[in-house]
């Protein structure tokens, strides 16, 4: 597959290959990195995201002046978030709906959040040989999750990946979550639709997901309609209709959709990216889709602020010392909360001031 | 009513009430608000609030004061959260629910959220004579809500305000917000039960209240059951019964329930009052009423702390002058979001460590 492609290549990406055969593991310039991201060539996307992906502070600076330089060539991609409990069949689904969407001329990345903590309790994107196809497919580049961390670190790793693999020339983003921990809001603050994979079965099955998160849905998908299963995913599409009617309007207007498909089968799928479609024009049409991605980059500003406020509050060695305790009396109704917040504050500040 | 119930009134209280009169508008000691409050002086009960409310430092101090005095007897009530859109009819709710509650022998208080912001869009106890029965109930105190201030602020005087209550020897509180907020979240926060009220209604009707809220819900009840509307009451009653199926299960294993009932003719007012009681059978049974409890205090303070700590940020003039531009290229894709954080981070690090 690659060898029909390769006429494709222009010469900076060629070239810019050439000098990685020869200088294999070597450093690049961080101007050759930009010039091998926006040519499109995939193994110094990697290594770009690497380097977003580092702790060590030296690979963080370079990181930082790739993603200002490809900033002005990111942006122009559908960020889609895809979410569900483990055995939803995300893996599969992706596999599927993935393929399609290459099928008809996309370029796609598959990424995915999926914190250390919450990373044994069903992550696909480890695991890429379950999504051979396309793993194997030209037009998909698939980048396995980074491998720990915080959330607040994984999400901004993240998205800063969608901002590569923009300026690399992948149109559509797919960034999947596990679906039973935190990570669904950060993701949804990086995404323009969120899609939610739900297996139909009978009541306490359909109860995995975490609470909140049918109410963050652009759509619904049923997925595993298929044998004899598909009378029951259209009466679980049926309860998940009747359910999304009583939930208040969305702030995009856009009406939730519930469909169901089989990823096996490869049945619903068009039906999908069709409802996708739909999203798209409906959202940019009213303006919605450009007041989201300003609001969210706003959000992500706000949030890496206040995490590492919190995080220098924490870590103080002050509040250190006296955070158990106080909290053990706030927990036992001996102090009022507010009190012994001000107490920490207190201490806190009078602490940094002396620096 | 009151005549009747004066021979019950203890010594400390009938002398607290002689000596108020006497002193009419003069300042207590905090010993004296302490001893009125805990005999149940509901004069000096409103006046404790009214310190609560100000925000001028020396009440404040002085509040703080009668508040850590009042923690060891507080805590002892059953809180319950109540929302509901404008027009579902809270007033009449808690005038039918409330006068219940205290023919059997209840004694109950009634607060609200209800930050300023949020006020005109459909607040209730900011008119008592809406509640008319209640408010000359001898068992039974209001409390119009604070009458200004962010939401945080206003969060924080209403827990403040919870325990004096409690001190005071209410044994139900019911907290009421809007519906259509913030503050919801802030309710939640500080309630043991939270129960959303709703209208039926064809369709959109349905769809008033705030994203998030029903998935809150310990009990939905569906007001208005009455005359015409009975019919129209059950089928919504089902309705949500069906959607709150596809809800995962809540933290304290309770499964919400949805009732019906109508606060004009007061009837499912029973139910609903077993229900609760049903409920805090189960929660004190499993300990989750405890941990709950325990959690809240400590979210409280964490809460305090983060809230402190970013208007610390937001507040300075360092910050305040280059933040809005940062803000623009930010939105405009020009400078990513973590970069931004960081430079007004290092700068406000680097001011505060000056003083």
């Amino acid at each position: 597959m690659w060898v029909i492609h390769l006429p494709r290549l222009n010469l900076a990406a060629v070239s810019v290959h050439r000098f990685l055969k020869k200088n294999q593991g070597k450093e690049l310039t961080i101007a050759q990195y930009c010039e091998g991201i926006l040519s499109g060539n995939r193994t110094i996307l990697s290594r770009a995201v690497t380097l977003i992906e580092s702790n060590i502070p030296e690979h963080q600076k370079t990181a930082q002046e790739i993603i200002s330089r490809c900033l002005p060539f990111s942006g122009k991609s559908l960020r889609i978030g895809i979410t569900g409990v483990p055995g939803a069949g995300k893996s599969t689904f992706i596999e599927s709906f993935g393929t399609y969407l290459t099928s008809t001329g996309k370029k796609l990345a598959v990424l995915a959040i999926d914190p250390s903590s919450e990373r044994s309790r069903g992550s696909i994107l480890g695991d890429k040989t379950r999504m051979e196809e396309l793993a194997s497919d030209p037009n998909a580049y698939i980048r396995p999750s980074p491998s720990s961390g915080s959330l607040g670190g994984v999400a901004r790793k993240t998205r800063e990946t969608i901002l590569l693999c923009e300026a690399a020339g992948f149109d559509t983003l797919l960034i999947e979550t596990v679906g039973v921990g935190q990570s669904e809001t950060a993701v949804h603050s990086m995404v323009d639709f969120f899609l939610l994979l739900q297996i139909a079965g009978a009541g306490d099955e359909l109860q995995g997901i975490k609470r909140g998160i049918m109410e963050m849905a652009d759509a619904i998908v049923i997925n595993k309609a298929d044998g004899d299963n598909i009378h029951r995913a259209n009466s679980a599409a049926t309860l998940f209709r009747n359910a999304l009617h009583l939930f208040p309007p969305t702030l995009s207007g856009w009406i939730p959709q519930v469909k169901t498909c089989s990823s096996l089968c490869k049945t619903g799928i068009t039906e999908i990216a069709q409802c996708l479609e739909d999203y798209f024009e409906f959202v940019k049409g009213n303006n919605y889709f450009e007041e989201r991605r300003s609001a969210q980059a706003k959000f992500w500003m706000h949030e890496t602020i206040e995490a590492r406020l919190k995080s220098n509050f924490y870590q103080n060695s002050l509040v250190k010392t006296d955070i158990a305790l106080l909290e053990k009396e706030v927990t036992n109704d001996k102090i009022n909360p507010f009190i012994a917040a001000n107490e920490l504050l207190e201490k806190y500040f009078k602490s940094i001031g002396k620096h």
